[in-house]
């Protein structure tokens, strides 16, 4: 015998979350039905259909939002002659969460992968473009990954933008804050000297 | 900034569920807004919904099932003399997954915990007692658990029983197949020596 059809499904359907297997989503299903009352079970369905229906893209950065424009678009008191360009809205929430930058952000959506079919027109940089040209912005800080990818993302914004009249930098990459040297990987441990500062 | 209010919400309902943590919750909103459209969505949503609604306890075993009674108990084919009884329906399952037991189920819903409340009347034991006083009963195996609890209970129900005309019995608890006996507990191990058999 295997579970009732209702289980069943929803196994399934839990499986499909990232790092769920079938323990786990049974574990879920069987939470569902010991823990939780209609109620409750109700709000988690609900916030799913609603986080969907809702969540869309900033007009203006590409991040995440519930509205027209994001929260951050929206601040008056964010300095709007810096925009800091990331690959996703997860590298927005990271760096508000951690990180004291007071400028404006702009989302990628992607990073260019050539081999993969995704080009300048696949991301947001034309959009980039169009904030750019706005007399305000003076700074685009360039936060891609240090991937190969990430790397040529980076050198292609500069490139597009050499011509207009703003700084254009990319944050530092080098060795985690609080790491052990001998924990570091190469590629890590080259950048972080490649990227050595007089002191 | 905080993430925008659709996205917390779905984040704090899906740190319900056990052994959800806010990052892995995160990573399956992000999941939600990646790799899922509105009608995978609607998918888990419904069947979490579903679920909730249609399961119940079968009228007979207490096992979970959408219908009035169980597959197991509706099976004709399965062997109405035995009867097996467990703490809670994922016991059921497991052994239907595992075992080669053809015989019918009880399910508690807990066990016997006088510390905590919970006696004769608040676990399934008097539909036992309704269904064993059926003549085609001949054989109660008690597989609840190992512990305390689960041990009283067994002694409860076969005390309950005894001037019927039936065997009462006990699964086998001991070293389990496959372990070193290095690994097995000082409670296994006991149990193991006080359940030998000649060989």
């Amino acid at each position: 015998m295997s579970f009732p059809k209702s289980i069943e499904t929803l196994v399934t359907e839990f499986m499909k979350y990232p790092g769920v297997g079938r323990k786990t989503a049974e574990r879920f299903v069987f939470y569902t039905i010991n823990n939780m009352d209609i109620e409750s079970t109700k709000n988690v369905a609900d916030a799913l259909i609603n986080m969907k229906k809702n969540i869309n893209h900033c007009k203006l950065c590409n991040n995440l939002t519930d509205d027209e424009i994001c929260s951050i678009c929206k601040d008056e008191k964010r300095d709007a002659s810096t925009i800091l360009v990331v690959e996703s809205p997860k590298d927005v929430f990271s760096i508000e969460e951690s990180a004291n930058y007071k400028g404006l952000y702009h989302v990628l959506n992607g990073v260019l992968s050539p081999a993969d079919g995704i080009g300048p027109e696949e991301i947001n940089i034309k959009s980039l473009w169009d904030r750019v040209t706005n007399k305000l912005v003076k700074e685009i800080i360039i936060a891609t990954s240090s991937t190969q990818e990430g790397e040529t993302t980076a050198l292609y914004i500069k490139r597009v933008l050499q011509d207009l009249d703003l700084t254009v930098s990319r944050i530092g990459y080098g060795v985690p804050v609080g790491l052990n040297l001998e924990y570091a990987d190469n590629l890590t441990l080259s950048k972080a000297i490649e990227n050595r500062k007089k002191i």
